[in-house]
């Protein structure tokens, strides 16, 4: 059994690592730990767990989130996980970490984005970047899993087969997010208060998310070519979920027909991924919970742009259910393994 | 006293434009008609309008609807308001349609759009395309207007400062929009089951939504210029509001302030436009069930993008509270009366 | 003009009262404070109001909040009005509190349920229960009003027609309450962050809540009776609307059609109270942003109880809106301006 | 492997069932059908299926969804289970009806609230109520299983340990359910059209709902005394789980931790139910799409009235989750295998 530490766990993405871990047949916690200030169990702070997973979480020390683990999952807001990274390295343990810290390669990004200097520069070149669908074989290998954003995962993933194939006729993508509020977190604030967000939808951070140099790096990555991207999200009254759209350029005379083929092959051994064929496109209720990304089309000839719809949860695709499907691969698990 | 008949009374918008007529100080209702079986009390239709509107609805009969009336509203379905909207403008009376068949001034665009041949060709040019932002001296002298489509009053609304000034870059746009559900009518269907709906987004009829060409013919008549618009609709989990998040090209060097100045002048006498100032954004829920238009921007120079978000309620600036703000206008009334 | 001065402007609570000051025709705004740090436009607070009420909140002071003013709302929460209302009072302004200090008629009640003494019970006993329905004729007199509870409100005018009628068999009762989250109030917590509250429902306070003495002392002064309340209110994931579902014991062989005329006489003359007829039954979506009660029956003749459903918007019937009705009446205005 | 066979899987409680098997390490599905008109993949009809479960549904034919099956799952409207489960019974196959056509023991019960005669009352008797928590050993040997009603279900568990207990002091029930809008199934009326329902509530069918008979039938069973249950369901604004508040006599001093002590000791070998200690009460977001149901308590010395809070998924503990749950134990495997 793999034994698995998870830091942060008293957060939403804390606990979908400690649901999924509780289904896996290969791995079991043997830590949990939060920035709290007296032991709880995880059962009393998230009720659903109840009869589930009864374990205590104790407030943080790294000593003992290290003791007995293999791998160390921390579910931290940034600047915080760059702190303690290091030391669970040195102690031999994988780390797969959710915040943005090992994010982005250039640390003058970090600091841009961020706004404070990095401080572990050392291990940032070390972290893989822990899309499974793009790559597999480096994060078998890998020591430390920068997990990615939510946003970006959905934006990387709807882009990535357009990028490789032929199709793209540009390197400036406008990227218009929607998404539900689990996303911002467990903390109470009037902005995300019932009634303000009840039936309300806003845009926020235009062109400023700090999502988007990651989006610009990866794309350029998959691309070898210069990238930008103007990223819109939108807070839509729901819980989970993201849906992007996309619009690429990729001129007249396109057949969505050909773009579903292309998009089906390149995702052909992705469990998560699911291509929709013409004329149907994705909901986000149908990826709630769950860890699939949904990616699906539409076309406009006149102004030769692809529209790309592509949505994954917040919490899971987008954050839990992918560092646990990174952890399968590093243990040499099934992908799937507790994802399903 | 202003007399006014609703036809299609028992939808939303109709019972938006009884809310409405029952606070105004210059108008009365005389008639209110339906595609109903039998006559049914207003208010036992919706028992929000006990105590506020016990009047009877009958089943529709075009000269009883047409009886006592100066004004016609015609809440109905696109394809049914051009067979009666000839009969009562031939009686002399003001008509007000809410229904898009007297928006496209070309009869070959309806067809292609809607699907049928245009079944009043005459009247097309007649009619008035009611946007009292733009055209409140057309609209005081008309005898039949079109009133707006509620996607395409948040676009237009949205864009027409930027048009007339010299800002524009390009006249290619793309619009995101999101919408709540209101919008989609008074009719059962498993798409808007609630099931269906809490909690999910969706795109829908991308680039081939019937409004695209009215926003083109629209943006087309305020630029002068040849106009494209990638239209891609939304819909989201609530019941009312509609966000349009617009992407138009400024080129670089551009400062927000300078927008926001263009848009406070260009709406200055507008009552029902509130533009935002920098850094701050419009949510759907400050103009949900109110008249207000929001508009508000960032800006990315990178790309060399403005973006514009424009926010209305489907049914009120986007339907009955626009058109009673053209019965305000045709009648010389204040065209706050009943809307504030 | 009635001049109004707002305390407590930056609630939910009292920006209703501006909204509804801003349609009143004989009352107008002089003064809005609350407790902040620095002055603000109450339409930078709430951006709904833009264009509509442009009006400066200042930090509270006393003095400054009475020098113009012929009323003096208090949106403030209990335990604070009662430290300002005797000022007010002393300077000759009608007063209407909006908390719960002045309602409870035994000081012992009060520090039971408030947890703590009552700094002013001199003014106690001159309170007037502000339920339009049934003290009118004290309110016109009154120079202090103890503004009813949202729960007490529905549950008063869902009982009184019984216990004055001759059908009410006992003076026990269970109050089943649901309520929407603006009752809660503007302030952020982890209960009502909204991905805790969206779909979901719970309990709180089961026989413990601070409205019930409310409820027994009202409920005890009409039947003139010893009364008792076991209530249990509920959380509902909407953002308006209570819906207090009420049983009694009437006894075997009653006809709903008889409850429902003895509502409906008991009524006659209350613009606000909607009594439903037999085999309908009220919606809180249609007293949603209104200042109506809307009351409807159910019977179970096994049982003998009467099932009373009654639903008020916790902001206006339950607060808001009811506190200018009382304004309305102190001050010579039909009960209706600026309600409908 | 136990073969299963699911008949009405294109409802949301058949979708469940199969969403629940693709996870059962036991049994696999062998036909799904349903009142189609033509062939459709699963996961065509539910895209949330898709890469889970990639099964064609037949338009229903009996012989051919007997024909590999072990056990059948009757998804099925009330009136149309009993024309077909004997059928499948004839055939030797174990038959789970999800319907109320063999839940009410008495035929007159059934003609009274259901409206018609009953097609099948042979096999009434020999039908087993699929409560797991009160009869697994019956379920053991059943054939047919009455696979219970969503409300009855959090009504039984939430009575069944007082009645047991020497505490309950009368046996006339007020049951006071909140339903989320699955429970009523997934076919589009005006009722549960997206904007009727959000931010509404209200009550219907009050004492007159259908499953009153099984609830009073049922705990009329374990007390072994005549009990009347006045029932009063209403609708919230969310998707999944219903919270039944349930008032009993129980006289006065009652100590809660008596009353906590006796439901932990009933179901301390029931996996799925989960009883709250003193002060805690249980949301519907916390049962929400799981197999649980969770109890907690208020009581109020002065009525002499316990509050039991009683909460379950409508489509799991609720319908589908339960109906596993029988056939886990008639089948010999653990209760929890694929709904943990």
């Amino acid at each position: 059994m793999v034994k698995a530490s998870i830091v942060g766990a008293t957060g939403y993405t804390g606990e979908e690592i400690v649901k999924i871990l509780t289904r896996h047949k290969g791995a079991k916690i043997v830590s949990l730990t939060a920035k709290i200030e007296q032991e709880v169990f995880i059962d009393d702070e998230f009720p659903e767990l109840k009869h589930v997973a009864h374990i205590k979480c104790y407030p943080f020390e790294k000593e003992a989130a290290a003791a007995d683990a293999d791998v160390v999952f921390l579910a931290l807001p940034h600047t915080i996980s760059m702190k303690f990274a290091p030391f669970f390295l040195e102690q031999g343990k994988k780390v797969i970490d959710l915040s943005a810290d090992y994010r982005l390669k250039k640390p003058g990004d970090y600091e841009k984005w961020y706004g404070c200097k990095h401080a572990d520069e050392g291990n940032i070149q070390k972290a893989v970047y822990g899309l499974p669908e793009l790559y597999e074989k480096e994060i078998k290998a890998a020591a430390l899993i920068a997990n990615p954003g939510c946003y970006p995962t959905s934006v990387i993933l709807g882009l990535a087969p357009l990028l490789k194939s032929n199709l793209s006729g540009s390197d400036n993508f406008i990227v218009d997010s929607k998404t539900g509020i689990m996303g911002a977190g467990r903390k109470a604030t009037l902005s995300f208060h019932f009634p303000e967000c009840d039936g309300s939808v806003w845009a926020y951070k235009i062109g400023q998310h700090q999502h988007t140099p990651e989006m610009v790096q990866e794309l350029a990555r998959i691309s070898g070519r210069k990238t930008n991207v103007l990223f819109t999200p939108h807070v839509v009254p729901s819980s989970r979920g993201i849906l992007s759209t996309i619009y690429a350029d990729v001129g007249k005379g396109i057949k969505l027909k050909e773009v579903v083929d292309i998009y089906t092959d390149f995702y052909e051994k992705s469990p998560f991924v699911r291509v929709y064929p013409e004329k149907k496109l994705p909901r986000t209720k149908d990826i709630s919970a769950n860890n699939f990304c949904d990616i699906g089309f539409g076309y406009n000839a006149e102004s030769g742009k692809l529209v790309i719809v592509s949505t994954v949860d917040n919490l899971l695709k987008g954050a839990a259910g992918q560092a646990v499907q990174n952890m399968n691969i590093m243990f040499g698990f099934d992908q799937k393994e507790g994802l399903i």
